[in-house]
């Protein structure tokens, strides 16, 4: 059967191993294609192929539930769920998306681009079955990287208490998107090392080869491998304590041996923790070798080498240099990062400075308060992580670093529109979460310079402090560069009688390329490069507000609680009337896609905004004619 | 030695076993008296004298770093660190906080409310003394309550991985504040309940009272019984899988036994967790029988009983009576709590419908997300929670209900200002950390029955909302009433052609009685009830504006993002200049003490906001003369 053929999941039920495998191989191929020319998750998706194929035939859904963790895995779930004529779209604009969306389809029933919520998730819906009387079964799929969430032991800690019948399927690829970090990996190591193991694993795979393996025959081998089955069973260990029944390891690339031990999981009444060893990037060479490089990757030619285009040095790349200066004479610089040392470019520092650099997995609450501790204890601790991620961690931002006042800096990668990952993933929502905590200090740099210097004010400044910035290159237009910042001072890089815009971050340099649109229609804009969020510049605040003529703000992060609503609290306190337009994201979560379309869709673009000033200053037609 | 005489921990370094014992006595009497007066939690800190006796014996701060988890267990570490005198002022304005303060004392050297953060910042403390190339120790004190948050997990896998040397004393009470929930607690059942944990303890026992016990004599009688001492370790289960030395179970209320356990651990170079089993409310026979309800504590009579001033029905229990309402007749509604079932007034609602409440222990992250996959399930899940504890939650918030426009009701109690409990536990944030999240509504009642409408509303309306409400009493001025309610509408409660009011929740009573108080002065104020804060009530909202008075904005909130924050947001759009005046919290942290005084620090008293709103319309020396 051939994979463009398979529109359910029925389509797949009944294939003999052999052509699962053949299968498979399409599967894969059609990743590995269409991930090489849109970018996207491709190590995680070629390991988990056998996985979902066996889930798929094993369970029935949309009645079972089977939820995904981080549902960037699910591209081969996507494949086999009637979305294979869409899926050269995957990841642009008004394509299928990189993860579950419930509107794509009924076989997606719950979406996550966090790590570490299925199980909680899969608690919930297993009550919601037992509060209903109803009796399907609920799967769990988590890799061994998100395991080092607290969210996760929370969630197993909870179903393992109440005894809620549920399987959580533990995909351990011997590693989350970096090398493997936490104890835990290494009690799985353990058992995977385990003689039990290796033993078993022999056993399954010459008993299957010798066996039929459709309809009742396949019936009476599992009921004579049960007692084989059993010894797989380990009493003691991390899920036993959590009281979950533990089934495994079992080779999670081996079709036959999955499938064998899902069916022995779904007549357990109990929790169940199954533990599949799998390769990440299993069956092509590039991604076997280099996983962390194929985690998420932007698109890619066949040979392994990626598109010249992308070779440019990143935001995080640029931050962690700087770091590298200041940690060559001053030893209390320290870098963590939660589990993403390549995203967000700090692996350079840690190859330099080993002893100053800790990867705590995916722990971003742990993370901030180590942090805490760490400068508690004298050091100066720079925290990179996704705008997205810091989410996790809000809590621990406000209770444990700027209550006690303490100098961690928040590195905020991917600030903004995060482009291809979508809703779960923009980074919209910082300046919202962060400015009014007490004491926090607010930085949003507008070029690469200013990004380095706010890293020095940062280091400088002993309390607890954020630098946001895009995924995308910071710079402003030619004739344009910061050369020097001070925390709390804006800069008016333009001046121009007839308005003035505050734009910060990214925003800066398109706020000067509108300047310069609108110039040609006849008005002079003024452009302040607002690079503090927080404290405001209430000089040069006062200043402007003070000229009389209108003011807008701009900032690529939503409209509530950000940048420009900051401006308009300072703004009612002062004497006199003003006339202040925030330009910022509407009420909505941003999808997915290229940067250029998203910006139009919540009309920042230059065009956009061009059209927005003159409308608001009156001068629309003029612009039209 | 009386301990009043006690300055510093040196002063209990010499003290004998049976001195120790008196001690003991003295401090459990000092607390049991000051609590009873000034309210605090009780049980805890009854439970861990001995403990905290101990540590300061053994270790010596502040060179070596104790870390308590939730710093309300600290009384006894307070009285034993030169704070015997101010112990009576506890928890009162300007007084004592019931928290560990940096600025109370050198010994207080990390601060904590929320729990589950104590091994994450020692893990940050041990990493900096490894840094700068100290020696000295550190050690988290961790109730088994706390453990089952997921942040203690996070650092535990991280510590054990790096083999960081750190110790970690758990304190097992056999409940965190309600009753033990999760199964590692019933792991750790399991290990006090085995053999070795009896048979160790009758045998430390014995052998310590045949045994003297200062100076050369014990150490060589901790040789001795090192190869004992190493019978109590075990080498499986929860704490080694995670990379963990396990030493106990110990009678945490053994003086003796403590100590030399801790001087064991002393002596590994390695992360090692001690098992302390402890008697919460030891010593003190109606909390040790009430464990639950002398955790935190408003002011009672020495024969158990609470003063009757405390028997009013808390907002948190009106809400729940309106839920239990509901379950009647619909078996899809659920209540949800982390550890607080009494505290958030749920315990009745659990008691009639077992089989709708799920008490998921210290773990907001998990309930939120569980939350989801209950109403992605079909359930109408409330998950009551205070305001300062969804803080944990709110990236699944975000990204788990809201992205997913999910069915999950959020009951917000303790919004506004915590009271005796401080800056950690301020509910001053939720407006401002909910209300960018598209999708999300927010609903803030004035009264008791304006309350029981909206969690109506709530369950009616079929997408993610929040319901914020504070400790006191929600009651309007006489002849006002709240008797209908629909989300996004608001209610002109008072009429005044001078100005208006905009106020929400517990402002919106303050603001009638300031508009009676500035009646006199002359100003005729109107005063609108802004029960919904998202949506606004946009057409209200567009008549105030049109009137052109001065407009105020009135909440126990900060201004920064907050209900004001989103009035201007709302005017700056509209066309036509407004006057708009916004009344919260500056930008601080609030600290401990009683209601009133708080208010006036922040200048949200009645008698502030007269002044304020005068000043404003210039109208304050009238009122001054």
């Amino acid at each position: 059967m051939n994979l463009s053929q398979i529109k359910t999941p029925d389509d797949i039920r009944d294939l003999s191993f052999e052509e699962c495998e053949n299968l498979a191989d399409d599967i894969r191929t059609k990743i590995i294609q269409t991930v090489s020319q849109n970018g996207g998750h491709l190590s995680s998706n070629l390991g988990i192929v056998e996985i979902t194929l066996a889930l798929h035939r094993v369970f029935h859904m949309p009645e079972d539930k089977i939820i995904f963790d981080v549902g960037h895995q699910t591209y081969a779930h996507k494949l086999l769920t009637g979305r294979f004529d869409q899926f050269s779209t995957l990841r642009t604009y008004g394509g299928l998306s990189g993860f579950p969306r419930k509107d794509e389809s009924q076989y997606d029933i719950f979406e996550a681009g966090h790590a570490s919520t299925a199980i909680s998730a899969a608690v919930g819906f297993a009550r919601a079955r037992d509060a209903r009387g109803e009796d399907h079964h609920v799967v769990a799929v988590v890799g061994d990287g998100a395991l080092t969430g607290g969210m996760c032991y929370e969630a197993l800690n909870d179903c393992g208490n109440n005894g809620t019948r549920l399987i959580v399927l533990l995909n351990d690829n011997e590693m989350s998107i970096a090398k493997n970090v936490g104890a835990l990996s290494q009690h799985l190591s353990s058992l995977r090392a385990s003689k039990k193991w290796n033993k078993a694993r022999h056993n399954i795979k010459t008993r299957l080869a010798n066996t039929p393996v459709i309809g009742k025959p396949l019936n009476k081998f599992i009921h004579a491998t049960s007692t084989m089955a059993k010894s797989l069973l380990v009493s003691e260990g991390f899920f036993p304590a959590l009281g979950f029944r533990y089934l495994g390891p079992i080779d999670g690339n081996d079709q036959q041996a999955i499938e064998l031990i899902l069916k022995k999981a779904k007549n357990l009444k109990e929790p169940v923790v199954i533990h599949c060893v799998t390769k990440k990037g299993y069956g092509y060479n590039k991604a076997e070798q280099l996983p962390e490089e194929f985690h998420g990757t932007s698109p890619f030619y066949l040979d392994g080498k990626h598109h010249a285009s992308v070779q440019v040095k990143s935001n995080g790349e640029v931050a962690a240099e700087e770091l590298i200066h200041l940690a060559e004479t001053d030893k209390s610089v320290q870098v963590v990062t939660a589990a993403m040392p390549l995203g967000t470019g700090t692996h350079a520092f840690g190859k330099l400075y080993p002893g100053q650099f800790f990867d705590v997995g995916i722990a971003e609450e742990h993370a901030v308060t180590m942090c805490a501790g760490m400068a508690a204890g004298g050091l100066k601790p720079f925290f990179f992580v996704y705008s997205t991620f810091l989410q996790r961690g809000y809590d621990q931002v406000l209770h444990d670093v700027c209550i006690q006042k303490l100098p961690v800096t928040f590195m905020l990668d991917r600030a903004g529109i995060s482009n291809e990952d979508g809703q779960s993933h923009q980074g919209l929502y910082d300046f919202a979460y962060l400015r009014h905590i007490p004491g926090m200090t607010i930085l949003s740099p507008a070029d690469e310079n200013e990004l380095r210097l706010t890293i020095r004010a940062a280091y400088e400044c002993g309390s607890p402090c954020a630098i946001r910035y895009p995924k995308n290159v910071l710079a402003l237009p030619e004739g344009y560069a910061i050369d020097q910042f001070h925390i709390g001072k804006w800069q008016e890089l333009r001046s121009g009688r007839d308005a003035v815009i505050l734009a910060t971050g990214s925003m800066t340099s398109a706020a000067l390329r509108v300047a310069d649109m609108l110039k040609e229609a006849g008005v002079e804009m003024g452009v302040v490069n607002a690079s503090t969020i927080k404290p405001l510049d209430a000089n040069m605040l006062a200043d402007v507000l003070g000229r009389k003529v209108p003011v807008f703000t701009m900032e690529e992060h939503m409209k509530a609680g950000g940048f420009g609503s900051a401006v308009l609290e300072f703004a009612s306190a002062e004497k006199g009337e003003h006339d202040i337009t925030l330009l910022g994201v509407e009420d909505v979560f941003v999808q997915h896609g290229d940067h250029a379309h998203l910006l139009k869709d919540v009309a920042l673009d230059d065009e956009s905004i061009c059209l927005r000033i003159l409308n608001h200053l009156g001068k629309d037609d003029k612009h039209n004619g």
